[in-house]
């Protein structure tokens, strides 16, 4: 399969597997698979353990909700994400909860706890699209977010679909081999831009 | 062993594993564990796949560059990341290569990558504990980072030491259990605050 990673150096089978689909199959997913899911995202580490991720949940078993979520995508997004079962908005804390200061790492833990949730994703054989097109204020209006709270990305979760029932175009999309920068133009030493020793 | 979290759903054992440890063992990390840890970051989803990630890296064996890098921290992580042996820097891509435009979600992207990085350390019987308490300035200046990166994390990677070798302010650090809000602060439905139906 095209879209397992073609890896320079060994790496865990849940992140070569991993990758985002544009076309999911109707297949729903299970409730407790869901769940696990977003169990996996509380389980990840964050700054003074302020746990500043939040999600809306959508799943089409709700299609006012769906409708509602789909509302708060970019145009382009909605058009492939309403094949996927299941939608969510993922909001960050800006501030954190101890002292009200703001937290300049909030952003960056939401990551880390979306980290997680491919991981378990993908160790369930579903697969997950993140999307930084949404539409925050139209997502603040519908589903009542506070100003300390910031919706930053769209995600699609689901069971990719079989390459044979899509569209050309998200065909294309869902074949294209994963491609990556070489190792060496991520990982420096002792000077920016000149790779480190231990990976060059 | 107190650090495995006491999950309310089952989640991967690479999830429920992984903790923070602020004591390391002597052991050195291998170079072809520390290139997987990284090749795993590197192929985190990004928006527009465009990677923002960048590390600088720093091993014990290499003690002018180990120093700079302990620099960078706060005095307070800096007390016990320096029996890490391994250190680095998490640093994002401020604008968009394809045409120069803001990121917005590029530390976001960061602890996509950092997700990945502590997935592989799992699995390899190593442990990550990230710092948002870095000198971004001093970072900035030791290692010539421009303006359109952002240094956001410490990152120490090792072996978690023997509980018996630590002092005993850091042995209960690292003997004290994993706490998260419930599930249902987490995750909502239509309603901001009002728990999602699937996971309540």
């Amino acid at each position: 399969m095209s879209k397992i990673a073609k890896t320079d150096h060994p790496v865990h089978e849940l992140v070569a597997r991993r990758w985002s689909p544009y076309g999911y199959s109707a297949r729903p997913v299970a409730e407790p698979d869901l769940r696990s899911l977003f169990e996996a995202a509380r389980w990840a580490p964050s700054s003074y353990n302020e746990q500043p991720w939040r999600y809306i949940l959508a799943s089409r078993d709700d299609p006012a909700q769906f409708e509602r979520l789909l509302e708060c995508l970019v145009p382009a997004n909605r058009e492939w994400a309403r094949t996927a079962p299941v939608l969510a908005l993922g909001v960050f804390k800006r501030s954190f909860s101890h002292d009200g200061s703001p937290n300049a790492v909030a952003m960056h833990d939401l990551g880390l706890a979306a980290g997680n949730l491919c991981l378990e994703a993908t160790a369930r054989g579903l697969y997950v699209h993140q999307m930084a097109g949404i539409l925050p204020e139209r997502a603040r209006e519908l589903f009542g977010i506070p100003d300390d709270f910031q919706p930053i990305t769209g995600i699609a979760i689901g069971y990719a679909a079989d390459l044979d029932t899509l569209p050309e175009k998200l065909r294309r999309r869902d074949t294209t081999p994963r491609r990556r920068k070489p190792l060496g133009e991520l990982v420096f030493g002792p000077r920016w831009g000149e790779t480190s020793e231990v990976v060059g």
